[in-house]
Protein backbone atom coordinates (compact mmCIF):
# COMPACT_ATOMS: atom_id res chain seq x y z
CA UNK A 1 0.00 0.00 0.00
CA UNK A 2 1.27 3.23 -1.01
CA UNK A 3 1.28 6.57 1.18
CA UNK A 4 -0.10 9.59 -0.68
CA UNK A 5 3.16 11.36 -1.23
CA UNK A 6 4.51 7.69 -2.55
CA UNK A 7 1.21 7.46 -4.94
CA UNK A 8 2.44 10.96 -5.95
CA UNK A 9 5.87 10.28 -6.65
CA UNK A 10 5.25 7.14 -8.51
CA UNK A 11 3.20 9.57 -11.10
CA UNK A 12 6.40 11.72 -11.08
CA UNK A 13 8.68 8.49 -12.03
CA UNK A 14 6.49 7.92 -15.07
CA UNK A 15 6.87 11.27 -15.96
CA UNK A 16 10.64 10.37 -15.61
CA UNK A 17 10.56 6.79 -17.96
CA UNK A 18 8.93 9.54 -20.60
CA UNK A 19 11.76 11.37 -20.69
CA UNK A 20 13.91 7.88 -21.12
CA UNK A 21 12.41 7.52 -23.33
CA UNK A 22 13.00 9.75 -25.72
CA UNK A 23 16.45 10.14 -24.68
CA UNK A 24 16.11 12.75 -22.19
CA UNK A 25 18.21 12.98 -18.43
CA UNK A 26 14.63 10.85 -17.05
CA UNK A 27 13.49 13.36 -14.66
CA UNK A 28 9.42 13.90 -13.87
CA UNK A 29 7.32 16.09 -11.80
CA UNK A 30 3.92 16.82 -11.02
CA UNK A 31 1.62 19.26 -9.05
CA UNK A 32 -1.19 18.28 -6.80
CA UNK A 33 -3.98 20.51 -5.75
CA UNK A 34 -6.99 19.86 -3.59
CA UNK A 35 -5.61 15.60 -4.60
CA UNK A 36 -5.99 16.00 -8.06
CA UNK A 37 -2.73 16.01 -10.45
CA UNK A 38 -2.74 19.70 -12.27
CA UNK A 39 0.13 19.57 -14.14
CA UNK A 40 2.69 17.30 -15.25
CA UNK A 41 5.95 17.20 -16.89
CA UNK A 42 9.22 16.08 -18.01
CA UNK A 43 12.73 17.07 -18.38
CA UNK A 44 12.41 18.00 -22.21
CA UNK A 45 15.66 19.97 -22.87
CA UNK A 46 17.22 17.95 -25.66
CA UNK A 47 13.98 18.18 -27.32
CA UNK A 48 13.15 21.30 -27.19
CA UNK A 49 16.80 22.61 -27.33
CA UNK A 50 15.69 25.55 -24.77
CA UNK A 51 17.55 25.42 -20.96
CA UNK A 52 14.01 26.12 -19.03
CA UNK A 53 12.55 22.96 -20.00
CA UNK A 54 13.32 20.84 -16.80
CA UNK A 55 10.28 19.13 -15.50
CA UNK A 56 9.36 21.47 -12.37
CA UNK A 57 9.53 24.57 -14.81
CA UNK A 58 7.50 23.56 -17.04
CA UNK A 59 4.66 21.57 -14.77
CA UNK A 60 5.05 25.02 -12.53
CA UNK A 61 3.96 27.13 -16.16
CA UNK A 62 1.35 24.69 -16.50
CA UNK A 63 0.02 25.03 -13.22
CA UNK A 64 -0.44 28.56 -13.09
CA UNK A 65 -1.85 28.12 -16.41
CA UNK A 66 -4.83 25.85 -14.45
CA UNK A 67 -5.36 28.42 -11.76
CA UNK A 68 -4.63 31.13 -13.51
CA UNK A 69 -2.81 32.73 -11.37
CA UNK A 70 1.36 32.87 -11.03
CA UNK A 71 0.65 32.12 -6.99
CA UNK A 72 0.23 28.17 -6.63
CA UNK A 73 -0.79 28.10 -3.18
CA UNK A 74 -2.18 25.03 -1.56
CA UNK A 75 -0.05 23.15 -4.17
CA UNK A 76 2.66 20.21 -3.57
CA UNK A 77 5.29 19.38 -6.06
CA UNK A 78 6.62 16.28 -6.51
CA UNK A 79 10.09 16.11 -8.49
CA UNK A 80 12.09 12.74 -8.75
CA UNK A 81 15.48 14.41 -8.30
CA UNK A 82 16.27 17.66 -5.95
CA UNK A 83 15.89 20.88 -7.87
CA UNK A 84 18.45 22.64 -9.49
CA UNK A 85 19.17 26.68 -8.99
CA UNK A 86 16.48 27.35 -11.43
CA UNK A 87 13.42 25.16 -10.39
CA UNK A 88 14.34 25.93 -6.87
CA UNK A 89 13.99 29.57 -7.96
CA UNK A 90 10.85 28.80 -9.84
CA UNK A 91 9.42 27.19 -7.04
CA UNK A 92 10.03 30.14 -4.53
CA UNK A 93 8.84 32.44 -7.59
CA UNK A 94 5.18 30.61 -7.83
CA UNK A 95 5.08 30.42 -3.84
CA UNK A 96 4.52 26.42 -4.26
CA UNK A 97 4.11 25.65 -0.04
CA UNK A 98 5.28 21.92 0.07
CA UNK A 99 8.11 20.16 -2.39
CA UNK A 100 8.61 16.69 -2.48
CA UNK A 101 11.65 14.97 -3.44
CA UNK A 102 12.76 11.55 -4.23
CA UNK A 103 16.99 11.40 -4.76
CA UNK A 104 19.29 13.99 -3.72
CA UNK A 105 21.49 16.16 -6.47
CA UNK A 106 25.16 16.23 -4.71
CA UNK A 107 26.12 18.14 -7.84
CA UNK A 108 23.93 20.67 -8.65
CA UNK A 109 21.00 20.59 -6.14
CA UNK A 110 19.72 23.62 -4.20
CA UNK A 111 17.32 22.28 -1.31
CA UNK A 112 20.11 20.72 0.65
CA UNK A 113 22.80 19.44 -1.26
CA UNK A 114 24.48 22.67 -2.29
CA UNK A 115 22.50 25.15 -0.99
CA UNK A 116 19.07 25.35 1.19
CA UNK A 117 17.35 27.71 -1.36
CA UNK A 118 13.60 26.64 -0.17
CA UNK A 119 14.13 27.54 3.23
CA UNK A 120 15.87 30.86 3.79
CA UNK A 121 14.02 33.23 5.38
CA UNK A 122 15.21 36.46 3.59
CA UNK A 123 13.39 35.37 0.00
CA UNK A 124 9.61 36.39 0.87
CA UNK A 125 8.98 32.78 0.76
CA UNK A 126 9.44 29.39 2.46
CA UNK A 127 8.68 26.07 1.00
CA UNK A 128 7.72 22.43 3.58
CA UNK A 129 9.99 20.63 1.98
CA UNK A 130 9.87 16.21 2.08
CA UNK A 131 13.09 14.34 0.86
CA UNK A 132 13.55 10.70 -0.15
CA UNK A 133 10.43 9.35 -1.11
CA UNK A 134 10.22 6.43 -3.54
CA UNK A 135 14.53 7.79 -3.68
CA UNK A 136 15.80 4.40 -4.53
CA UNK A 137 13.53 4.54 -7.59
CA UNK A 138 14.22 7.76 -8.61
CA UNK A 139 17.84 7.31 -8.24
CA UNK A 140 18.22 3.76 -9.86
CA UNK A 141 16.28 5.63 -13.01
CA UNK A 142 19.31 8.10 -13.48
CA UNK A 143 21.96 5.39 -12.67
CA UNK A 144 20.38 2.96 -15.09
CA UNK A 145 20.23 5.83 -17.68
CA UNK A 146 23.98 7.14 -17.26
CA UNK A 147 24.91 3.57 -17.60
CA UNK A 148 23.12 3.00 -20.93
CA UNK A 149 24.50 6.38 -22.53
CA UNK A 150 28.41 5.46 -21.31
CA UNK A 151 27.81 1.32 -22.86
CA UNK A 152 26.74 3.20 -26.19
CA UNK A 153 28.52 6.03 -26.18
CA UNK A 154 31.77 2.92 -25.90
CA UNK A 155 30.15 0.99 -28.63
CA UNK A 156 30.06 4.03 -31.28
CA UNK A 157 33.79 4.68 -30.67
CA UNK A 158 34.68 1.39 -30.67
CA UNK A 159 32.53 1.20 -34.33
CA UNK A 160 34.67 3.79 -35.35
CA UNK A 161 38.03 2.38 -34.70
CA UNK A 162 36.85 -0.19 -36.46
CA UNK A 163 35.76 1.74 -39.64
CA UNK A 164 39.03 3.41 -39.40
CA UNK A 165 41.39 0.59 -39.68
CA UNK A 166 39.13 -0.60 -42.69
CA UNK B 1 29.35 58.98 -25.84
CA UNK B 2 27.88 55.33 -24.45
CA UNK B 3 30.18 52.42 -24.07
CA UNK B 4 28.87 49.20 -25.70
CA UNK B 5 27.57 47.83 -22.36
CA UNK B 6 25.73 51.37 -21.48
CA UNK B 7 24.00 51.01 -25.20
CA UNK B 8 22.92 47.74 -24.59
CA UNK B 9 21.44 48.36 -21.20
CA UNK B 10 19.64 51.02 -22.47
CA UNK B 11 17.89 49.07 -24.55
CA UNK B 12 17.02 47.06 -21.43
CA UNK B 13 15.77 49.91 -19.66
CA UNK B 14 13.57 50.54 -23.35
CA UNK B 15 12.03 47.28 -22.31
CA UNK B 16 11.54 47.76 -18.67
CA UNK B 17 9.86 50.96 -19.75
CA UNK B 18 7.30 48.62 -21.68
CA UNK B 19 7.01 46.64 -18.26
CA UNK B 20 5.91 49.88 -16.78
CA UNK B 21 3.82 50.92 -18.90
CA UNK B 22 1.62 47.99 -18.61
CA UNK B 23 1.73 47.77 -14.90
CA UNK B 24 4.23 45.56 -14.36
CA UNK B 25 7.07 45.57 -11.98
CA UNK B 26 9.89 47.22 -14.55
CA UNK B 27 12.64 45.48 -15.28
CA UNK B 28 14.02 44.60 -18.72
CA UNK B 29 16.74 42.03 -20.77
CA UNK B 30 18.33 42.43 -23.90
CA UNK B 31 20.92 39.34 -24.84
CA UNK B 32 23.77 39.60 -27.64
CA UNK B 33 25.19 37.55 -29.72
CA UNK B 34 28.23 38.77 -32.27
CA UNK B 35 27.06 42.54 -31.49
CA UNK B 36 23.22 41.96 -32.49
CA UNK B 37 20.42 41.93 -30.01
CA UNK B 38 18.97 38.42 -30.33
CA UNK B 39 16.44 38.63 -27.79
CA UNK B 40 14.81 41.24 -26.10
CA UNK B 41 12.29 40.96 -23.31
CA UNK B 42 10.19 42.57 -20.49
CA UNK B 43 8.73 41.33 -16.98
CA UNK B 44 5.42 40.28 -17.92
CA UNK B 45 4.03 38.60 -14.46
CA UNK B 46 0.87 40.12 -13.53
CA UNK B 47 -0.26 40.30 -17.54
CA UNK B 48 0.32 36.55 -17.64
CA UNK B 49 0.15 35.35 -14.48
CA UNK B 50 3.01 33.36 -15.24
CA UNK B 51 6.00 32.51 -12.54
CA UNK B 52 8.25 32.18 -14.98
CA UNK B 53 7.79 35.23 -17.62
CA UNK B 54 10.63 37.38 -15.46
CA UNK B 55 12.67 39.27 -18.29
CA UNK B 56 15.68 37.32 -18.14
CA UNK B 57 13.98 33.78 -18.29
CA UNK B 58 12.32 34.72 -21.80
CA UNK B 59 14.89 36.29 -23.39
CA UNK B 60 16.69 33.37 -22.29
CA UNK B 61 13.61 31.11 -23.98
CA UNK B 62 13.66 33.36 -27.36
CA UNK B 63 17.69 33.28 -27.56
CA UNK B 64 17.54 29.49 -27.25
CA UNK B 65 14.68 29.77 -29.92
CA UNK B 66 16.78 32.07 -32.19
CA UNK B 67 20.19 30.21 -31.61
CA UNK B 68 18.32 26.74 -31.80
CA UNK B 69 20.19 25.09 -28.72
CA UNK B 70 20.00 25.79 -25.07
CA UNK B 71 23.66 26.55 -25.12
CA UNK B 72 23.84 30.41 -25.20
CA UNK B 73 27.55 30.45 -26.38
CA UNK B 74 29.27 33.69 -26.81
CA UNK B 75 26.33 35.93 -25.54
CA UNK B 76 25.92 38.22 -23.19
CA UNK B 77 22.89 39.14 -20.92
CA UNK B 78 22.12 42.84 -20.20
CA UNK B 79 19.43 42.95 -17.37
CA UNK B 80 18.51 46.31 -15.52
CA UNK B 81 18.00 44.03 -11.89
CA UNK B 82 20.31 41.67 -10.07
CA UNK B 83 18.61 38.27 -10.96
CA UNK B 84 16.70 36.54 -8.64
CA UNK B 85 17.40 32.63 -7.74
CA UNK B 86 15.05 31.08 -10.54
CA UNK B 87 17.07 33.99 -13.62
CA UNK B 88 20.40 33.42 -12.03
CA UNK B 89 20.12 29.50 -12.23
CA UNK B 90 18.33 29.77 -16.02
CA UNK B 91 21.66 31.94 -16.73
CA UNK B 92 23.68 28.86 -15.23
CA UNK B 93 21.62 26.32 -17.15
CA UNK B 94 21.94 27.83 -20.59
CA UNK B 95 25.79 28.76 -19.73
CA UNK B 96 25.69 32.47 -20.59
CA UNK B 97 29.24 33.23 -20.18
CA UNK B 98 28.99 36.82 -19.26
CA UNK B 99 26.17 39.09 -17.44
CA UNK B 100 25.57 42.96 -17.25
CA UNK B 101 23.09 44.23 -14.40
CA UNK B 102 22.61 47.39 -14.01
CA UNK B 103 21.03 48.34 -10.22
CA UNK B 104 21.53 45.84 -7.23
CA UNK B 105 18.63 43.32 -5.86
CA UNK B 106 19.10 43.47 -1.49
CA UNK B 107 15.69 41.85 -1.06
CA UNK B 108 16.74 38.72 -3.29
CA UNK B 109 19.66 39.03 -5.87
CA UNK B 110 21.67 35.87 -6.11
CA UNK B 111 24.43 37.60 -8.23
CA UNK B 112 26.00 38.93 -5.58
CA UNK B 113 23.37 40.41 -3.07
CA UNK B 114 22.29 37.66 -0.78
CA UNK B 115 24.27 34.51 -2.93
CA UNK B 116 26.76 34.40 -5.68
CA UNK B 117 25.11 31.69 -7.57
CA UNK B 118 26.69 32.71 -11.08
CA UNK B 119 30.41 32.34 -9.71
CA UNK B 120 30.11 28.93 -7.42
CA UNK B 121 32.59 26.71 -8.80
CA UNK B 122 30.72 23.63 -8.09
CA UNK B 123 28.35 24.21 -10.56
CA UNK B 124 29.21 23.41 -14.13
CA UNK B 125 29.39 26.75 -15.36
CA UNK B 126 30.27 30.13 -14.10
CA UNK B 127 29.96 33.50 -15.43
CA UNK B 128 31.93 36.37 -15.82
CA UNK B 129 29.77 39.54 -14.20
CA UNK B 130 29.64 43.59 -14.92
CA UNK B 131 27.69 44.87 -11.94
CA UNK B 132 26.37 48.86 -12.11
CA UNK B 133 26.21 49.91 -15.66
CA UNK B 134 23.50 52.78 -15.72
CA UNK B 135 22.81 51.83 -12.35
CA UNK B 136 21.15 54.98 -11.28
CA UNK B 137 18.59 54.60 -14.17
CA UNK B 138 17.88 51.27 -13.66
CA UNK B 139 17.11 51.94 -10.33
CA UNK B 140 15.33 54.59 -10.47
CA UNK B 141 12.87 53.45 -12.80
CA UNK B 142 12.35 50.89 -10.08
CA UNK B 143 11.77 53.67 -7.55
CA UNK B 144 9.63 55.82 -9.36
CA UNK B 145 7.13 52.96 -10.51
CA UNK B 146 6.96 51.68 -6.42
CA UNK B 147 6.35 55.57 -5.49
CA UNK B 148 3.35 55.70 -7.76
CA UNK B 149 2.10 52.31 -6.92
CA UNK B 150 1.43 53.35 -3.17
CA UNK B 151 0.42 56.74 -4.26
CA UNK B 152 -2.34 55.05 -6.42
CA UNK B 153 -3.11 52.36 -3.53
CA UNK B 154 -3.33 55.57 -0.51
CA UNK B 155 -5.62 57.37 -3.09
CA UNK B 156 -7.67 54.21 -3.74
CA UNK B 157 -7.87 53.95 -0.26
CA UNK B 158 -9.25 57.56 0.39
CA UNK B 159 -11.68 57.28 -2.21
CA UNK B 160 -13.35 53.57 -0.68
CA UNK B 161 -13.08 55.56 2.70
CA UNK B 162 -14.80 58.98 0.98
CA UNK B 163 -17.44 56.23 -0.70
CA UNK B 164 -18.32 54.47 2.66
CA UNK B 165 -19.06 58.25 4.45
CA UNK B 166 -22.01 58.97 2.00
Amino acid sequence: MLTKDQYYMQQALEEAQKAAALGEVPIGAVIVYNDEIIARAHNLRETTQNALTHAESMAIQQACEKIGSWRLEETTLYVTLEPCPMCAGAILQSRVPRVVYGARDIKAGCVDSLYRLLNDPRFNHECEVTEGVLADECGQILTDFFRALRERKKQEKLFRQQQQKK
